[in-house]
């Protein structure tokens, strides 16, 4: 990134062109719900998708790939162990990698899983504001995928996080708020539609794998994150502008996807520093 | 349900109303290939979708549910023993839940594991004319999700299954047989492209668990029953009108679902006890 | 097929009539991202899909079943024992049967499975030119989904594979090459959409082994494949042509394979004997 990314939605705009040209290939150990809607989340974007989950395999992919993505919203134990050897791999070999602690805090075998993964310092943690706040070590998780605190009450603890992971922390809402643990950005962007289909917040930490490819570990990461979720939710605008529901908006958002250009996405992003 | 549901349509709508406001937290444990229509069922419809289905975590998962469906369309090893979990659970709790015995009759894992899972009373049982002669303990299943059974063949079948149960047998075709064992409700909305997108049979049964949700287990769950069917199919038809194909028509049968309301409900309503 | 093949065109508009009209029901073992999608196409299509891929349920299966696709996309453990029971099946039935190698070469799992299931002599291997290449001994399988080398670099990896197996072997790509070790086939329709789409590939694999059923083990199985390839690729041209981006295309591509008839793809198929 050669402009000061201190001029957030120029950095945005620029990412997606750099994204659009490296094609990133993102190792996706998702669940199983959404694996079709986010592998084509990422063909639209641009990437190129590879949901590779088993032991054996998972790993060495890891090495090799741009970015991977761990959620965890049906942790099988197969994929728990394909997830440790990912996340272990990814690591050790400087691939970014996103963790998605879906529902974690109420539900043991995730909450457990997730704070073993914790241990090889995610590039990213996305959730809601439950699932920040039980992952930073104090909360519930809400109830399944819903988040029943606010983004602002996750301020602190996904402050919390990031400084104890050395990574970025997203939490999803009306307002998305990330953090570095020095540094906070704000993403005013998005449709309440995005809510209303599944995998719309699973689909984002794929994006957000792909945008972390683009920097290196001691580049500016939570720039690259907030580029992630300000193409992501401008799309969103975009497509439900044009949708009649949710099914239509599905349909949309790939397409708004696929289209989107930098006037665009500068037009409409509503990101800053904050 | 203040009304008497002797009037079913007004029961229906006025269903539609209570299960928007309740948001009906609905688990899951399904087969892969409509986890994801599922869900978008749901949250079209104005319920929160959960898919845990891992052990350890869908037993507890399901005494806090509203309602859950069991579905076994690819019942793998880790899946049965959670189904068996949440069965429990829910049985032991009071959570409604909905067993839908997907192509049980000729595939001998799921059979045995409907077998068991029925010790714990479900709710509703839903399938087509083949699954629930085969469930009811004299036919073979069809192939696979086929039916070769019709409808009415299969009444004798669901009376003595719901008397067996204690709960609801819901038979799906042109018109949907639902009986409790003692009173038997026709549903004659729908459309042929419903059998034309997969998984428009499996959603059918999370859309149950969602209005059972909103009756007591000494409420009126067949009328419960006949609601979801009825908005269900009412919806379809709507999304039909709209739709070019059955890529379309799974888009718009979202849309639809979303957008239905009481008048449009009422309008074209073809549910009535016979 | 009474008319002679050597009219391709001519014998793919009959092979789509002969498809519809009997329905042939398809077992598919396939990766959890596209379970969905294939479905879909396959009851788009004409035929029945059946998603049996657990042990001992696989295998009495695929005795029954029409065709049989395994594709090897996410192989989980269980799913593996299933797929060599239901290729074992096929094989000793007389069901023809499809093996898609996604990714085989530089994975070790698959790569093992895809050598132990070229056992059973798959009636059908279909991939993109890397894994054609890897499967027949020569290559290292790409970088994931992506091919890296041409469809004409794979030709005589492509004929010594068929030779070996004594089946058909196909090559996706912007044009299809199509081979039983003595003869070829192109196939030059289809639209860039189709790779941006999740499963695009995948689901022809599902699609072949429908077309695979209309012919015995002895008959002219590459012109069988040469349907399949052609009415998948004359829809996915007349989608494009309809659609805004990769979600439209999806859906316009299930409505043009419904609303497909001889007329529109005889005017449209570019397939020859070369």
């Amino acid at each position: 990134m050669t402009r000061p990314a201190d001029d957030l939605t120029a950095h945005c705009a620029e990412a997606l062109v750099r994204l659009r040209e490296s094609t990133p290939l993102v190792q996706c150990l998702t669940n199983g719900v959404v694996t079709n809607f986010t592998a084509n989340v990422l063909l639209a974007l641009g990437a190129t998708p590879a949901m590779v989950d088993i032991p054996q395999e998972a790993g060495p992919f890891a090495k090799a790939a741009s970015g991977v993505l761990v959620n965890l919203g049906t942790p099988h134990a197969e994929q728990r162990t394909a997830m440790a050897e990912a996340a272990e791999a990814a690591a050790g070999s400087g691939t970014p990698w996103v963790l998605d602690p879906v529902a974690v805090g109420s539900l043991p075998v995730r909450t457990a899983l997730a704070r073993d993964l914790l241990a090889f310092a995610p590039s990213v943690v996305r959730g809601n504001a439950s699932e920040i706040i039980a992952v930073a070590g104090n909360g519930s998780g809400g109830r399944g995928v819903d988040a029943t605190d606010g983004v602002e009450a996750a301020a602190s603890a996904a402050t919390a996080l990031a400084r104890s992971t050395g990574g970025v922390v997203a939490v999803s809402g009306p307002v998305d708020l990330l953090t570095d643990g020095r540094r906070t950005v704000r993403v005013a962007n998005g449709d309440v539609l995005l809510t209303r289909v599944t995998g719309g917040g699973c689909a984002l930490g794929a994006v957000m794998a792909a945008f972390a490819s683009l920097v290196a570990a001691n580049g500016d990461r939570l720039a690259a994150t907030a580029a992630a979720v300000t193409v992501y939710t401008v799309a969103a605008e975009v497509a439900a502008a044009r949708a009649a529901g949710p099914g239509s908006f599905a349909a949309a958002f790939l397409d708004a996807l696929a289209d989107l250009d930098e006037a665009q996405l500068t037009e409409r992003a509503s990101v800053s520093w904050a």
